[in-house]
């Protein structure tokens, strides 16, 4: 069973008709990066989940206790932005260890208020529970103009896939604090910080929603290789992947371990880049102004087509990311 | 360090002033059973979370798998009742260990489902992690109209303090699974079904909440002898139990383990009764609604009073439920 069949089996489980509440215009969704609702006619919100575990998902020897609370809140708000949606608060369930001192819950929460703190995010309430090892569970919630939701299904064929930022950064910072390459200073420092301190792209999702012309978007956090796919499935395309615009650091890093760079940016998640479906005529006109707001390059990875399945260097794309029930 | 006091410590961090807000009228608490938040001048949410985990808050031997999701489910809509709240819906994160089977997964959620369906609360979305225990953390999202939302804090001298039906039945079932004590069999089902299956008060909070005479409201999760302590110290006052409502089976297990049946009541936790702060002169008004619309009473247990500190058969009455902290 993969993750998204079992997401699916969840989905049918949580679905019934009677578990579906009738009030009109209400949005509720399952399988999106964040749930989406109508709390009156003229708001909608979004509401994400995501759940860190020391062990799993991070280990003292990759980050300090205060990254791993930022990198909880960053991935909820990326989730948010990948809706087009400004977050507005969060709530915060921590579960910890009999031997965590008091001082050790501080600093996880020290990070999770910086991050929260540095996207005008309120933490709003929480919980505390013991737990076999650190678990950090936040909910955030955000809003969004109703014209401007983005979901995963709205890609079409021919749609142009670009990504917010360069990947596999983060990718190369865990293979630094693990594997012992060794790489450039200036990269080591940037391929550490997109590892411990992510950015979600707030900013860029919600210019990016903001236009008609962008019809699907998600946040890259399992790697393109399965992002993609997972976008179009949901967009009931297939998609070809042209280039992998790969982070500096981890070509670095990939070098270093004599792999294929492209290959291990496909393979990183948790950049928290965006991934959007953009209508091909619009594109380099969205992509000036994108340059011009955010003095990067939206970059562009391939093409939507109706033919199902991933394409890449003429074979099909295999699922290289993070699997939650894998391995 | 006490549960309470770390949670102070995290206010404080989490509540600079960089950190709030400026949007004019919506509300966000930390401290309540969930946060409130002002989506529109029209609406309040209210959301609570809570993290459920497998060996520290239920075992196998203890309730299935389904019972352990409902049980999850339960505690955060319980949460919503206290505010006043009628539940939409929920988003789950679920971590799970590597020997989990989908099967197992599906049984929790078949537990979610069931108890969040019988409130008309969706499903909306989550996350899935390996764990190195099975933990269910759960986001409950509600609304409330403004005039209507509790709190802990709003609680005046004088006020009589009344719970919503008798306690101590959760722990009697515990104590059924755990240390081996017999009572009679009706009682005993009555007592592993509020361990198990136990019910959130919606509709009882929502019909507390319509009333301008109760002043505050909050549920009763870690034992009436340590909510007592935070519903006055939120509001200001100390407080008197006079009377402690016993569940029938929670008395039949305290006679058996030879306890006082009143102090094992206070220290249960988690039967989900809500503890209302009512007018004394509403009280016998709302008591006679109430008995009429649910077919049973409202419990008097106390009163509030302008001296600090609770008072139980004359002397100052310790906090014997459970502090996620301690032990």
């Amino acid at each position: 069973v993969t993750e998204d069949e079992l997401i699916a089996a969840i989905a049918a489980l949580c679905h019934p008709e009677r578990n579906r509440r009738a009030t009109p215009g209400e949005l509720l969704t399952i399988g999106d990066d964040a749930a989406l609702w109508q709390p009156s006619r003229s708001h909608r919100s979004a509401i994400s989940t995501d759940m860190l575990v020391e062990g799993v998902d991070f280990a003292r020897d990759m980050m300090s206790l205060e990254d791993a609370g930022w990198r909880a809140m960053s991935a909820n708000l990326s989730d948010l932005a990948a809706m087009g949606a400004k977050p507005v608060f969060a709530v915060v369930a921590l579960g910890f260890r009999e031997e965590t001192s008091p001082q050790e819950i501080l600093e996880v929460y020290r990070g999770i208020a910086a991050c929260a703190g540095n996207h005008k995010t309120a933490i709003a309430g929480g919980d505390l529970s013991r737990a076999p090892a650190l678990t950090i569970s936040i909910t955030a919630v955000g809003e969004v103009r109703p014209s401007n939701v983005k979901t995963r299904s709205g890609g079409r064929p021919g749609d142009v896939l670009a990504v917010t930022g360069p990947l596999g950064a983060a990718r190369a910072g865990l293979a630094l604090t693990r594997d012992g390459v060794t790489i450039r200073t200036e990269l080591k420092d940037d391929a550490l910080r997109a590892l411990r301190r992510p950015l979600p792209r707030i900013a860029e999702g919600r210019f990016l929603a903001a236009s008609r012309n962008v019809d699907a978007m998600m946040d890259v956090s399992d790697g393109l290789s399965t992002d993609v796919h997972r976008l179009s499935n949901a967009s009931g395309c297939g998609a070809v992947v042209e280039t992998v615009p790969v982070a500096e650091s981890a070509r670095a890093v990939a070098d270093a371990k004599d792999e294929d760079p492209d290959r291990f940016a496909l393979g990183g998640g948790e950049d928290f880049e965006l991934l959007a479906a953009i209508r091909p005529r619009a594109f380099t006109h969205i992509a000036s102004r994108y340059a011009a707001r955010f003095r990067k390059e939206l970059l562009r990875v391939g093409t939507l087509r109706a033919e199902s399945g991933v394409v890449w260097r003429g074979a099909p794309l295999e699922r290289s990311g993070w699997d939650h029930l894998g391995r």
